[in-house]
């Protein structure tokens, strides 16, 4: 039962969303033995003004 | 002091979360002791496309 | 496919931790039509020492 | 490697949300020893609607 | 800069965790072009007796 | 009602997570004019072996 929560500054193509979801979800079966059925995976996609680094917000005005 | 963040694939209705909201306040409140002044609850739906079981988006596309 | 996450200062027993699960697996399946099979639902038992309130940690030391 | 995360009934002005990062980045460099570099926080605007107190939604109809 | 944070029932060794670490960077970075050195996850082992699916704990006494 | 949460990697000292508390709960009053007592500020402190950068789990073993 892993629950994934991916946040990302901008934005993702659904085909990015399917790829990345795909993956993940492969990579906690093989490794953790986790069924993927039970796996959550969720995007959230963050705008960049509202995600800072150092201190200054990512939209860069 | 609970804090309560629900995520659902999908949205909900205003009813539908007023009532959620209640419910599950009235439930901390008798079962964990919590004054539900102090319950914040916090609603966050999901787009189909943002969230994948088994390694699929539930957007089914 | 609902996610709840509730975080509460202090613990719970594993009694009230069953009772507020089932309670609020009941809800969300009643009024927001999720089927509990597909409704997940985490404790966090968040230290006093861990959770501020008003510019206070709750362990009022 | 601080994240920060902060969820705000209502909206803030880039105005105000680069000042809060601007501080609560120095705050952590200065108290905890984290080089901004490091420091991410995101922001996390939730309408009235999806957030209760008191098992009432904020938007108060 | 992605965020991904990673919650498992159960515990994991540090050698699965190193893996899935690294393949979900990885990941991130071919499919999403996240530079590695920006990209944080965190692993978060929850206790059966903190996780319910269907409303049960999943410590199924 | 912000709600603030806090990932560190490592450890802080009481002294630290009280000073931090108290500056953030400042600057979310004088600069997003929200009343003390409605901010909730959580710590959460991960482990280094919980945390990766670039793929490498911050216990750099």
């Amino acid at each position: 039962m892993p629950y994934v929560d991916i946040k990302i500054a901008g934005s993702l193509s659904r085909e990015q969303k399917a790829e990345i979801a795909q993956e993940i979800t492969a990579t906690l079966q093989r490794v953790a033995h986790k069924p993927p059925s039970y796996t959550y995976i969720t995007f959230n996609e963050v705008a960049y003004e509202d995600w800072a680094i150092a201190g200054e917000l990512l939209d860069g005005k």
